[in-house]
This record gives C-alpha cells, structure tokens and sequence, in this order.
C-alpha cells in the first residue's frame, strides 16, 4: 500500500492539467477533478484493469464518470495512461470538433464508456454495466475459464444524488445484489447554489443502506490514499452488495478557492494557478506540462492491463477451443450483429390472420425471435401484463438467493422506474454484448426523456415496447394519454419512433429496430385489435413508409399510422361511395422514411395530389408530409376506446368528412407540390 | 376512539362502491380502494378539515391520491361526504364526459385538488401544497389570527415510492422539515408485476428516515382503526418532521382474490362481488346502494366541517378589520387575479439600450415585478447563478432553524430535483395563493416531462425560466444543447412555450404567462447576449407573433424566435445588398399566436410572398407557418458559441443563402399560399 512522491505528483498533475484546460478553455469544471484526483489516481493506478490500446477489451473494467462535468479528470487520465488522446486534445477542451468536449460523450472519444452530463444517468448506466457483466459472466463463464469478471465503477456527486433517477436505478441495483459495482460518492458539500446544507441534508449513508448496498465512509479523500484503497478493497470483498463510497473531498483542491463553489463551474484565475503549480513544483510558466515520471508511473499501470489483456485473450482462445459456439456467441455479440437468419423468424400475417393488437404482435415477435438472438434481454417497468414482454417460460433477472430466477435470466423486473430503466438500458447496450430493451406505457416513457435522449446522442441500440400508445387505451384516460409523445421523440436525432398499424409493420419495426446499431427505438404499440391490412408486407414496411393502397387519378393521399390505417382504409369505401379516389399511404417511421431515396419518397407521397393524415395525437411534425392534417390537439378523455374515438371522430365518417374538405380547399391549385419537396437540404 | 358497527359499514360501503363501480365500467382498479377504505374512513371521518360544499375554502386540509388509480375511493368519499358527486357520477365511472374519469382530474372534479395517476407525482404536489401551506401561514397569521394552518394528507403506494420523482421531493420535504405533510403509504405489497419482492425491496422505513421524516408503522390496516387513529394524530404532534405512516393493508381486501395482483387493476367478478356484499350485510341483488346510516355517519363530519367553515370565516372578516390589506391580498390572491397596475412594473427597452441576455431580462423582470407581486415564489434546481432566477435581497424558503431563512421567504433552493420541483409547482399552484416558477436549463425540463405534462392537463399557472436554451450555451456541448425540446412542448395542449427575442418580448412573455390563469408556460431564455429590437413592444409581442420588420413587395418571410431573430435582421441587410427584400416576423409564442384571430394571423404571414422560418433546434413543427425551415436536425456541438453557430451556419450569410434558396424554389409557383390557409379547423 506504500504512496511515494511520484503519486503525489501524478495526482497533482491531474490537478493541474484540469486547471489548464479549463483556463485554456475559458470554461469547464476545474473543482471535481482537482477534489477527486487522488481516488481516480488510486483507482486507475491500483486497480482499475484496461488496456488503452484496446479500449473495448471485453473485460476491462468499466469506469464511468456520472459527475460528468468534471470531464477534465476523465481527459486527463485518459492521456496520462496512454489512450489515443494527446495533450493537443487536452488543449483542445471544449473547443469545436474536438474528442474532448464539455461533457464526456462515449460515441466520439476512446475511454469514454457511455455520455453522461445530465446528472442522475451516469450511476444508473454504471448499474447496467454491473447488469450485462453480471449476465454475461452467468451465460458465458464456465469451470476454469471466468472469463468476464470486471468491476464497474462510478464516480458521482451531490447532483447525481440528488436527482431521482440515480434513487431508482440505486434501488434496483440493491435489489439485485450487483457485488460488482462500486461507486464512489465525491462527499464535497458543494454544489452550483453553494452549500449542499440549502438543499440536500439527507443521510445518504443511510439511504443507500436502506437500498441494501454496503456503504464506507472515507473521512480523508484529499490525502489518505491508503484508505482509499483500503475502501475499495472491501467493496470488491463483499459479493452479493453493490458499495458506495462515502468520500470527503475538498472541492479545488489546492485553488486559493477550494471548498467553495467558486470554482465548481469556471476556470480558475491566472495567479492562482500560478501559486499551485509553485506550490507542487511545476514551472508556473509551462501549461499542460506532464513530468516524465508521472507518464511512466501511468504507463506501468497500463502496461500491466496490456498484459492482463494478453492473458485475457489466450484464455479466450483456449475456451474457444472448448466452447466454440459461445466463443463466437461472444465474438458475434461484439460486432453488434445478429445472428445468420435470424430474421426468418419474424412472424408474417396475410390478411385472412385475425385483428390483433400491435402489444400482442410485439410478444409474437419476441416469442419467436428470443431463442434465436439470445442477447435479447427485456423487461418492464412493472407493466409485464400489459406491455407483454416477456416470452413464455422466460426466466427473470434475479439474483439466485431470491429464489426467483438467477443472473442467466434474460427477463428484468424494472419496478416502476421509467427514467432509471431507460438509463438502465443504456449501460446494458454500451456493454457490448447484450440488446436491452424495456416496456412502458408510452406516455410514460416521457418520463426517462432525459434517458432515451442520451441513447439517441451517444448512438447505442435499445428498444422501448411503448404500448397504450394512444387515446386508443381507453379508460385510464388523459392522464395516461399521449397526445405530444410522437411529437417530441420524431423531433429527437437519431431515434426511429415506430408506429405499426399491422402484423407485417411490427415484424418490419422490429427487423429494423434491431439491425440498426446505432439507433434507440421506440416502437408505439395498440392496446386495441387491429386488422392486418391487404398489401403490407415487411418489405415494403421496413423502407419506414409505402404505399398500402392505391389507385389511378387520385384525387387524395390519406397518410396515417398504426391504429388509424385501418380507419383510411374503411374510409376509403365510404369515399368511393362519393366518386372520390383515395390512395393510402402508411408512414410507420419518419426517421427511416426520411433516409429514402427521394424519388422513392415522392412516389409515395407524390406532386399532383393533395394529402391528408390521418394520426390520432399531436399534428406537429405532418406538415412535412402532407397538406392536411386530422390529429388532436388537445388532451383526450377517459372512456371506452371506441367511445373515444367517436367523440374526436376518428371514424371513417371523420375522415371522409376532412377529405372532402382537402380536396376541396386545394381544387383550385394548379400543380399541387408535395411536401416532400424542399428549397435547400436540412442539417441533419 | 371508540369505532362502532357503521364505521365498519361506512368503511364496507366505500368498498362495495368501488367493487360496484369498477364491475359496471369492467375497467378501473378496485384493488386499492378496498384495501385503504379502513384509513380514508378514519381520516376522513375523524381528521379531515373540509366543506363539500365550499370545496376551495382557503384552509382546508389537503387530501391528494398519489396512487391516482385508486380514484374510486376517492370518488366514494366524494360522493358519501356531499361533494357534487352523485351516485349517477359513479354509474358513469370511466365512461366519457363524466367527472370520474379513469384517474384523478383536478380542473373536472370538485374536491379533488391535484390530477394524479402518472406514478410518483401527487406525493410531490402534496410537498408542495404543504409548502404553500408554511408560506401563506408564515406570510398572513397572525398572532390571535391562525388563518392558515391546514395539513396535507397524502395516500401513496408502491409505485409511487418506486419513482425517483417522490424520491427528489421527499428529500426536500424532510430538509424543509414540513411537519404538515402527513403521507400514508399502503404497503400492500403487490405492485402491476405481482409481489413487491421482485423489485422493491429496500427499506423504506430506513429511507424515509434517511430523508428526515417520522416514520409510523401499523402493522394491521386492515381493521386496527385506533392504530391508525394514533398513527395520524402522533403524525401531527411533530411540527419539525413531515410524516409517512407505513400500513399494512391487503390489497383488494374482502375479495376472494384478496392479497394478489389480480385485484389489483380488473374489475372483480360477478361471483365475488356477491360473496362480499353477503358478508358485509349488503343487498347482493342491488348495485351502488349506500345505507342510510353510512350518510349520515359521513354527513356529520360534513356538517362539522361546515360549521368549522364558519367559525373560520367569521375568524376572517375579523382578521379583515385589523389586517385590510393582507386580508384583500389573500381574498386577491384566491382569484388567481394579479394586483392592479403590476404591469407598469415590466421594464420596456428600446433600440437604444444594450445588448442583454433574455436570461438576465427575465432577471430585471422578477427583480422590477416581485414587490408588486407578493405571491411569486420562485427557485431554481441547483443553477440560480446561471438561471438568473432570484431576485436581490430574496429571502430563501428555508425551516428557520436551519438559519438559512424562513418560511416567509420566497425563493426555493429545489436541489438538483427538476422532476421534483415541476411537480412540487403544480401543488404550490394548486394551494391557491401562490405564483410559483422554477428555473433549470431548457434542456432539463425534459426530465420534468411528466410534471410539465400535468400542469398543462390540470391547467394550473406555472412558470420555468428555462435558460441556456440552444446551441447559444456553447462549451457545455450537446448532452445540454436542447434540438427537440421547444417541438416537444410546443406539441403539448395548453402549454404556452415562449421563445422571446429582446426585453421587449420578455416583458411581454412575462405578462401573457402571470396573466394566464389557466395555462403554464415555458420561458426559453438566451445565455448568450440579445440586441434590442427595433419596432418590438410589449403590445405586439403579446399576439405571440407580429410583423418586426415590414418592406413592400416583399420577396421573402423571415420568420423566427429568440436569438435567430437578431440574425434574420442582420441577413435583411445582405439581403438588400442582393436587391432582396425581406419581411421579418417574430414569432416568440405559437401557441398564442395560434390564439389570434385568422385575419390578423395572415398579416402577420400573407399569402404571396415564401416564408423560411429559423430556429437554430429541430425544424418539426415550423412547417405549420413556413415554407421552408432553416433548423438543426441533429445534435449540436462543445464549442465557443460563436464557432457552434458557425459551424452549422446560422450567420447572417448561412440564412441569405437559404433565402436565396427559397426564392428560387417558390418563384414559379402562382399565388403562393400562406401555410396558415386550411382546409377545416383543428379539434383543440
């Protein structure tokens, strides 16, 4: 456990590259790096097990900094222990098209296992990290080859625990017994408004002991390196209990203002970074200078997970020998790829099968597809019965002392915890070689917003069975129905938001759900039976929108979605009754769509025509594909479904009426455009 | 504390009403009702402070469902206590238009303070009815005059405990030491998944006592009425302490499915709900029937609450000779109606002052309006500094023992709890006496989505400054950068976003926001410095949309909100250069622009003339007045934000050139239409 000068040195020349970037940057989070130095140094140079020349290692252990404004500390080790970000980088904090930016974001630099930021998600990430190894090391460790056996830690702080996301996912990880997590909490009673004694006077202690995690307290984190350890010793010693580690640091350590929120959120001063480089003895003239010994105490760290590595992959090949089909389960699983044929079990309907609701057409899928990708692993947020989840026989994510299923389990119960379970997800898919996905009603996925936000910025696959996606639900009423929720998550980067209308349209939402690597899926599901439609086909449904039904000399496009197709297509008898010809177009998922050719694109939604949507739930958003628009906007009403709908006539009567008054209101344009058609190319 | 025969049938009544109700909707949950009848009759008969027929009198105690499916008790309660709620309201239980919708709704259903449903949020607002509680009493009694002194009771379940919302606010109802917050937890053990065991087995006793409260436990809530009689009153005998008394109760209690999930949210069969009529004494051939002595059991405590009514009013009128003008203050601040002449208080720029942050406008707003508007009560989620959002000299919300302020004091220090505190404003608002606002970054109220939702659909008056709210916050990056934010909530009924792009339009923000008795608002706020604007006023900016630059014979529309709207006056200038003439609008509200009458919309945005609205986040939802959209559909990037905007051309030169564009594309179609025409009206 000795601690010489050359600790003391790399410790403080974390500090100092924080506090030169952050000046360099004119921004950025000086403090936490400068107050957590010394753990992340014991940690990084005693026991955390990675090799930076290989930065997804499957068994590397897995750091995350929930904090995350304190990125510089991430950056700065990052450098020290060789990963390929150079001090150039470092300078480059901040600044546009750099890997190092305000807040660590996994997709763009080397080291970084998942984004965090936006406070509460790092640590419930970090608790699905513990998940997949704790899942993976039960499928694929056998007798002699432990094979996946990391720890994942976490570095948070008062805002991470403060927010309530963290409570949900602290609890489930207590519930789960996750021995292999260990967080340490950054005890510096600092936060944005000052003094954590304005607003956050719990016993944390006593909060995470009532989660069933075993808590340490370290009274010293500035200086007591050996008691850092010592802390971390005995949470990786007790197995069936997450840690926390209770760690008192001074905020800035070493700035003339530590322990002061003064320099939580901006760049210290000239002189005072002048005082603690002459303090530690690095030359006040020199900026982002690294002491040798400090490069090569770090790089024998690093060198030594190189060789764990080396050890790692002969193990690895060695089973191969043994189990080759789990070894290239877990090479397959790596790649992201799934595997050969899979897609053949995707249930396909002809139109003679039976009206079925698209939750119950998402359970066919996951019933026929479960045994064929077994990295599927799902779950609910305490709607199992209603999001129907779980494939028959599944066995659930328990740890085995419960009695109610073991760590192989592939089934999650969540609780009701949306936001926590939506970040849960998160840390699942960043593992490498699991595909997580979690049900809710879809109202309620608003509530993980923050969560499916950062799926979508730092481009991980995870899969939301978002049921009750409309007023169609019935009785529960507005409470639970959306009405903004397509809205809001079309108008997020990088999600496919799904709205099936058929048996077909949820096998295509699926196939592209899960071929899509780097895209989080919502898939908005029916709790009420729909038809399966003539003419819709996976192959047709998976180009994101087609065109179901159509016929010469048009005189409207009706385009709509998921429950609502069915009603165009009755529609369209009444309008034939009338001497009106109707096309139906369904448009299952913009985002996918929108990456059509643009010719395919016009010829579903061509010039010439007018159009009309058809969705129950916010119009925003449809003026981009049609004319007109027949949505609701405005809340819903509790009753029957059908009541509901006839009282917002969303009936064939409904639609034909809006028709007429379409195709009326643009007889008089000549050449009427589609709104495909657009000046200038998008940003996107 | 004797407990006789009719209190067990008052307790059977309200069980075999929900047995009843729930059959005849065959949808519903009869589950919790049954088994919380026992605590609800106790608390209502022998606690409660009501007048059913005065339903909004000031210092009635305060009863929330957290557990909001549970409403048929609630609804039985209503109904047995001579609220307006007849027994044909609960025949109609879930059916369309009724006032017993298939949750909770406040604005629909007299007595019922707060809308609930959505998990884990009527905990919170019953924090913040207790708040508004401490305040006005701190604010208006008395000595000899105790106006105000009201408790707050709250029913909550599992879920509710499982959500990380009730975690952030019972953090801070224990800090903030609300001894009249008395919640009681229906630890039933059973949860939509089955047993609580296999999700949710931390301690909650040993939490709740982490955060601060007293906790009471009774062990049999099923008949032990003297237990929870103690439990409550030793619940109010702590005055430094909020409460939660944990009782057990079975879930669905009388049932043959008693204890399990499957009472928990389906209708009781035929058969079972005749057994339990038979062995509660009850007609099993009648349906909905109440026994005489159970009305008059209830109406007792009905009429004592009349009387009590009263007394407290006669208390009032006197308080009304010695304290004139708190005792109109109060009356005022009942109605929801402003103090005459606050708006001479809103500051008015013009072109000639400088360049300011809306975020700091908004500032100079709550600095001029909060004397004259005594009933605002702000806070922020841990960024006051860089919200901006307390006033000089602001007294903080704080138990005076902390020394830190008092409960006179206006200004919350909410922590880093942005789900908490939105649904901590939605009970503050709903108190009656209070305007209450909070501030975080624009892209945080995201993780509020659940709460800002309910204050739409409860159509309570609540404000967030939302600041930092674009690209525009720079160096933070995209994981703080909002693109679908202003999409997401523009897409929510009754939820007034506001994007306002100088002082002037901030004032008028402001003013549109406190005036709107019924309605939130999100005020999106710059970090980065605005320019004040030729030709804005207060009066224009109001209509939500107007005309800021106006040219005859315009080529083209510019249309925009907030920071872009500067751009767009910069790129007038080029475009002139070019012999381009360009029209420019502000748009800072649609939703209130949308409100204006169609002839003034169309001036604003005429038919002849293309239109290019630019925003610098997701381009959904513009097409609804554009022609063509300059946006960012994709996430932003870290950077100084004069390089992020930059990088993705929203310069002066980046809008000419898409200008350019959209001239181009439009000019050889006829009579352009403003986007505004349609075909038939929306169903808002």
């Amino acid at each position: 456990m000795g601690y010489d000068k050359t600790d003391d040195l790399t410790i403080n020349t974390i500090r100092v590259l924080a506090a030169d970037a952050t000046f360099n940057a004119n921004s950025g989070h000086p403090g936490a790096p400068m107050g957590m130095a010394p753990v992340a140094h014991v940690l990084f140079n005693k026991f955390l097990k990675f090799n930076p020349k290989n930065p997804k290692w499957l068994n590397r252990d897995r750091f995350v900094l929930s904090n995350g404004h304190g990125c510089m500390l991430q950056y700065a080790l990052l450098h020290l222990y060789g990963y390929a970000l150079s001090i150039d980088d470092l300078k480059a904090f901040r600044s546009v098209d750099s890997i190092t930016p305000g807040h660590p974001e996994a997709h763009d630099t080397p080291g970084i296992e998942v984004t965090t930021g936006p406070l509460g998600q790092g640590i419930c990430n970090a608790v699905g990290l513990a998940m997949a190894q704790a899942h993976t090391g039960a499928v694929f460790n056998k007798p002699g080859f432990e094979l996946v056996n990391n720890y994942t830690y976490c570095f948070l702080g008062d805002g991470c625990l403060m927010e309530g996301v963290s409570s949900e996912a602290s609890s489930l990880a207590g519930h789960l017994q996750l021995g292999n997590l260990i967080a340490i909490y950054d005890d510096n009673h600092i936060s944005i408004d000052g003094d954590t004694n304005q607003a956050f006077t719990e016993d944390v202690v006593k909060r995470y002991e009532s989660y069933g995690w075993q808590v340490i307290t370290v009274a010293d984190g500035d200086s007591d390196l050996a008691g850092i350890e010592a802390a971390i010793k005995e949470a990786q010693s007790v197995k069936d209990k997450p840690t926390i580690i209770k760690l008192h640091t001074t905020i800035g350590f070493g700035s003339k203002q530590q322990g002061t929120h003064s320099v939580h959120g901006s760049a210290l001063k000239a002189d005072d970074i002048k005082q603690l480089k002459e303090k530690w003895g690095f030359n006040p003239e020199e900026s982002f200078a690294v002491p040798q010994e400090v490069y090569e105490r770090c790089g024998k760290a690093s060198s030594a997970g190189a060789a764990a590595e080396q050890e790692w992959e002969k193990l690895f090949a060695s089973y191969g020998e043994k189990y080759k089909s789990e070894h290239d389960d877990l090479v397959r699983r790596q790649k992201g790829e799934l595997p050969e044929g899979w897609e053949k079990s995707l249930p396909v309907y002809t139109p003679k099968d039976s009206a079925v609701a698209s939750r119950k057409l998402s359970e066919i899928v996951l019933q026929n597809i479960h045994q064929v990708i077994p990295e599927l692993f799902g779950g609910s947020a305490d709607l199992t019965g209603s999001n129907l989840t779980r494939w028959k026989d599944a066995v659930d994510f328990q740890p085995p002392a419960t009695g109610l299923g073991d760590y192989t389990g592939r089934y999650v119960r969540y609780g009701v915890r949306e936001h926590g379970m939506g970040a849960i997800l998160n840390g699942l898919a960043a593992y490498g070689t699991i595909l997580p996905y979690g049900g809710t009603f879809l109202n309620f996925v608003s509530y993980a917003a923050g969560a499916v936000r950062l799926s979508a910025l730092s481009q991980v696959r995870t899969l939301w069975v978002a049921t009750h996606d409309s007023i169609g639900l019935g009785e529960d009423g507005p409470t639970h129905q959306p009405i903004e929720t397509l809205a809001h998550f079309r108008a997020l980067p990088n999600c496919m938001v799904w709205r099936p209308a058929d048996g077909n349209e949820t096998s295509a939402a699926y196939y592209v759900a899960l071929t899509s690597k780097h895209t989080p899926s919502i898939m908005a599901l029916s709790r009420q039976n729909l038809p399966q439609l003539e003419s819709s086909t996976i192959e047709r449904a998976i180009k994101g929108g087609y065109v179901l039904h159509d016929v010469e000399n048009a005189d409207i496009t009706l385009v709509s979605t998921g429950s609502e197709v069915c009603i165009c297509i009755d529609a369209v008898k009444e309008l034939e009754k009338k001497g009106i010809k109707a096309r139906v177009v369904s448009i299952p998922c913009f985002e996918v769509f929108d990456a059509q050719p643009q010719d395919y694109r016009l010829s579903v939604l061509p010039d010439g025509i007018p159009s009309l949507s058809v969705e129950v739930m916010s119009t925003m958003g449809w003026e981009r594909y049609t004319h007109e628009q027949f949505g609701l906007n405005r809340f819903g009403a509790s009753g029957a479904y059908k009541d509901v709908y006839k009282k917002f006539e969303f009936t064939p009567e409904g639609v034909v009426k809006r028709a007429q008054a379409t195709i009326d209101f643009w007889k008089d344009v000549p050449n009427i455009r589609s709104p495909l058609n657009r000046a200038f190319k998008q940003i996107i």
